[in-house]
């Protein structure tokens, strides 16, 4: 993204003129909608309707064509047919406007001659540089000039709009709208909307990268179906990082029905959820389930509010409000806490004695009747050193809630700390008199704390990863070994190679060496010593151990002697007469890890990491990385895998060398970093674990080339 | 519960006469609402107000005491203060009222003086049988009669009340009328509300087995704190199983933080979570995590639809709302899946070409413009003999809702299959239009999918476990292990002797004998054929493994006699001289389950089980289940473990034999059953699964006796 993108970004998003091309003056028309909208809602810069038949379009003046305006046009939204859309952009871009909305449908999203279409488009916005949204999308809308270049029906159910900071792209029109409408009534103020359609130029990343500039825009909200630049996406949030701004994101595909039915809806292959999961966890992308989810972390976090820990008090009208919340409140990674003793106490003199003030504290139902109480409970809360959020519980009371809202405004206002309050029951009037005063209020304790919970994972989310390359990678070794495989043709590297690969990068190998006949077999043990392992070593055997083609635990001339020419034999029988043997050293540890490397069509390459041995099948879990990562992001990756208590003490057992196994991780992603336009895939399997300050060892490794090009 | 307190509380929830005790006649003052409500919604019984200084208490006429009022009355309402109303509930038992319900707080839940009232009133309930409701309760409403005993301010904001099929027993008071209020709001119907208060004689249990057998009862609802008579509960479950009426319950104390809020909450130690959940599971208890999951399970399960399977077919507006649903409809346990291609073509038939007829169901927007399509699609969907539920997805056009409900409304009629209605944006005219129709309407697909995925649950639920007692126990060496144990005052039993009682109750054991010295040692090993293991037989030494107390392995008689000969000295070494020898079979089978036996606060008896060996560390997961279990009730139980994959075929190792270890667990649990008073606890680890067919053994058990009494 070049400053001079930027630039047509900013001007698409705070346009100061819009040209409507192909503007109808019949305000129920699609093409009449966009300019009844801003009529309506009292657009704040220049609205130019072009329309060759018409001199005027609903009331205001029009004009024939682009040429006939003067001066400079910030935006042109383009309501032209399918077929006459490439000629428009084509004429904008001639006038020098920097960006174009196209909303038609009838592109790449029907197939056939759409996506002929649509590839004409995009060859002008090669050719031209103008920036374009959609087409097949509804379009934009900028709450603060009341720009609207938008064709939506989203507001024709009366009411204000309610502008905020929080921006919201969509890849979805009508969801989106309705995910729009849905935050307006839940009280969440708007800064801009925009629907990104079938992106044939701007992608939701590149949007919410423009977003993430504009000082009105706090809090970023997305949309999404399914990514395809993810490493832009990246970018963003690394941004967005820098600038505290959160990205909320909601992403479909996660089940595989869902991925299903997204694929067959957007037509395209996206990459896999669970590396956009572990790419987004690991660049601070808050990551919501579901739409009231989404909006339900864009009420808490649009206040710009930060939490400096986890630990929740809570203040409650109804006792078994606050024993819910506790409940909510751990499931989402908060701690409520009993206070401390002095605490208590100062809490207890202000609190009826039937109440209680440890935390959750029942302020009781007299609190209906004596406000007060509710404004002084505060007042202690808000000093309490152990609170780093608040939520206030509260239910029905419409008639008392003028006194509980004044003493609920006070506390907020007088603390920086997240303050939310939850309103079950009543007529809903406390809970919007609580909106437009800027405080986060939820219907629902579980949703309350749930959204907590993001804002704390959110305030406390670690450093991005660094990009801090080992300095003691053996480069040499490593083109010496990609270009004897390339010379000879082959995309697949044998144990042996795939091992010193690693090796090269700083991954501790279990010793081994290559043998030719049982005699060399032989005295690669004596020189390793120990009991050993002794392998096929074939670029045409797959499954070595299918086949018997690997033996473990050898100690013994003898015996190695033996079975070095039993291999030897099976590999002949099995087709493969230039097999070698590879004699490796049996090693130490047992907790087992799977460490892979593979590419993904949205985010490139990426580490995988599991447990080994007979925890894959029963967790079936695996975490992705996106590479590079640093020590300190590789062992947050294997410290969220389910069965990360393996790697402490167990039934006795000491602690496993975590660290090791990190910077193992931290050295492959390099490698899947450096080596991305030639390694396919590759698989550390088993990584084998000792205990703290022993270290890990790769015992098993198979590299896979990239095919060649052509 | 006999006939006669049913007949109470059937009297309680139908009154025909309430005569209201210490009735103000101010309708603001606590003591004045019940009346002020009861006129205000019109109730259809006979008010009674009791006032000994006015003869018109808010326009009724009043009596001076209870002795005053000719006929029957069915429920009093003692609005006395705490320490009148001893005297008051006594008046009423003497005047023959079955029921009452006292709302004074200042009982056992402030502690001192309030238990000794408590108890006090618990007496004269004991002393003349008339049933009450509370103390600390805020009262009933019943809305088919407009019988509303209570001084909620939960009908303050206005309005109707909303009849229906739910009836609602919330431990909680203030909480409790919240949901009430949020119910209403959200559109559900409900029939019952009743607040159980500090339940010094009517529990949550005996309420819902009231509520059970009223005819306009269709759904039960429940928010518990605690649950002290569980059994008491799982028989209103078996009942409401009976009935086809689902029992939906929210419990907090979930987390750790709840569970210490619940009991300073409510003062009392209730069960532990785990078993509250495993015994509801059981016995189709519908639980959910808050209160918005209650209410819009509420909203699915009202019109009394069944799912017949979980198969979910979505119509909708926009691609990315089915996406959506989709996804979390797979997460909430239902299947999106492609119809087959002759319903496809059907389908196609009637969207447009950009639309998708896979299912999800993309109808598109043109939806919008016309509505008969919504018809049309639906028509072929409730026809489609693969959609078990529907979801229809919709959202703003508020301006196109008449037809398209219309639509909805014929379809919904058309069948008896749940279809659910998410309508996401816009004014929410039309969610409140179809909640008036009937139809389930939602503003998230999250949550109807949630919803929709419970009610699957509920309808595709299993049998109750059956009370098959195993015919084959041993009862007579049960009870000579027992009488020997009780007579020498031990509350331990020796590995020996609990391995002998599991084996009276039929479960395999590995083959083992005791044995006094290293000769009887010997003997008893070669009689078992194959290695053995050594153990000390001590009633004193506790963990004898730590000592060295175990070997492990044994073969040839010069071993197990050297073995048995240092395990002598070790005990002796221990302070132990009288110990003996345990000489057993080495087990086969790898897979190791724990089996335990404990004894419940709320629901007595439980089998606990869970995987042993290092996957207890990594999973920390088991189950209980309430004694007596069937062998399906305890295959469940084992299957619903996180590492239940173990028990199928994994890494080419062949299934485990689960059949045997669900009988093993069904025969402890009757042994749990039939030993209630005797056993504490009995913990088997490891049973030891081998593969299908071949069985399970356990290897070691041992059993300690409960606390003689006095």
């Amino acid at each position: 993204m070049g400053a001079v993108d930027n630039t047509a970004i900013q001007r698409l998003l705070h346009p100061r003129s819009i040209a409507i091309l192909g503007a109808s003056d019949n305000p129920i028309k699609l093409s009449g909608r966009p300019i009844e909208l801003m009529k309506r809602f009292g657009y704040t810069g220049r609205l130019l309707p072009i329309n060759a038949r018409r001199s005027e379009v609903q009331g205001l003046p029009a004009f024939r064509s682009l040429d006939d305006i003067d001066g400079d046009i910030d935006l042109a939204m383009v309501m032209l047919p399918a077929d006459k859309v490439v000629d428009g952009v084509r004429d904008c871009a001639k006038r020098g406007i920097p960006a174009a909305i196209v909303g038609a449908s009838g592109f790449a999203e029907v197939g056939g001659r759409g996506e002929a279409l649509q590839q004409q488009l995009q060859d002008v916005i090669a050719e031209t540089g103008i920036r374009v949204l959609g087409p097949n999308c509804l379009g934009m809308f900028s709450l603060r000039d009341r720009a609207l270049p938008t064709f939506t029906s989203a507001m024709d159910n009366g009411g204000e709009l309610r502008e905020g900071p929080v921006s919201f792209v969509s890849q979805s029109g009508a969801f989106g709208t309705f995910i729009f409408s849905a935050a307006q009534a839940a009280g969440l103020g708007i800064s801009h909307f925009l629907n990104t359609g079938n992106e044939a130029d701007l992608s939701v990343a590149e949007v919410l990268g423009g977003l993430v500039e504009t000082d009105e825009t706090k809090v970023l909200m997305a949309y999404l179906e399914g990514v395809h630049h993810g490493r832009e996406l990246l970018q963003v949030a690394r941004r967005a990082h820098e600038l505290d701004k959160p990205i909320l994101a909601v992403k479909v595909g996660r089940s595989e029905a869902g991925a299903r039915a997204a694929q067959s809806h957007t037509a395209s292959l996206a990459g896999e959820d669970a590396v956009f999961d572990g790419a987004t966890r690991q660049h601070g992308i808050v990551r919501l389930d579901g739409m009231e989810q989404l909006l339900d972390a864009g009420l808490v976090f649009a206040d710009g509010r930060r939490a400096r820990g986890r630990r929740l008090s809570t203040l409650s009208l109804s006792g078994g409000a606050g024993v819910l919340m506790a409940d909510q409140a751990s499931s989402n990674g908060l701690q409520v806490q009993p206070w401390d003793e002095a605490w208590q106490r100062r809490m207890a003199e202000v609190i009826p004695p039937f109440g209680s003030p440890r935390n959750p504290v029942d302020l009781t139902a007299t609190l209906i009747s004596d406000p007060g109480m509710l404004r002084r409970a505060l007042e202690i809360t808000v000093e309490h050193p152990g609170t780093d959020m608040i939520a206030v519980l509260l239910g029905n009371s419409d008639n008392a809630s003028g006194p509980l809202i004044d003493a609920i405004e006070q506390a907020y206002r007088s603390t920086d700390r997240p303050l939310v309050v939850v309103w079950t029951g009543g007529s809903g009037r406390p809970r919007r008199r609580l909106q437009d005063l800027g405080i986060p209020c939820f219907t629902d304790p579980g949703r309350a704390a749930a959204a907590l919970g993001k804002l704390a994972d959110f305030s406390l989310r670690p450093p991005l990863p660094a990009a801090e390359r080992p300095d003691d990678i053996d480069d040499q070794v490593v083109r010496g070994i990609l270009r004897d495989a390339r010379q000879q043709g082959r995309v697949q590297l044998n144990e042996y190679e795939s091992s010193r690969l690693i090796a090269a990068y700083g991954v501790p190998c279990s010793g081994a060496f290559p043998a030719d006949d049982p005699d060399s077999a032989v005295a690669a043990a004596r020189d390793l010593g120990g009991p050993v392992a002794v392998k096929l070593l074939s670029d045409h055997i797959g499954h070595k151990s299918d086949i018997g083609g690997v033996r473990l635990g050898l100690t013994g001339d003898a015996t190695i002697r033996t079975a070095a020419a039993e291999l030897l034999d099976i590999a002949r029988e099995a087709g493969d007469p230039a097999a070698r043997l590879l004699v490796q050293r049996m090693a130490g540890g047992d907790t087992e890890l799977i460490v892979g490397i593979k590419r993904d069509p949205a985010f490139g390459p990426v580490v995988v990491v599991g447990f080994g041995g007979v925890l894959v099948e029963v967790l079936a879990d695996s975490q992705v990385g996106v590479a590079p990562l640093d020590a300190a992001a590789s062992k947050r990756l294997l410290t969220s895998l389910r069965g990360s208590r393996l790697f402490g003490e167990v039934r006795g057992k000491p602690a496993r060398d975590l660290d090791a196994a990190a910077d193992v991780v931290a050295r492959l992603s390099w490698l899947a970093h450096d080596l991305a336009d030639d390694i396919a895939e590759l698989d550390v399997n088993p990584l084998l674990l000792d205990q703290v300050g022993k270290g890990v060892v790769a015992v098993d490794c198979l590299a896979v080339l990239t095919k060649p090009e052509k």
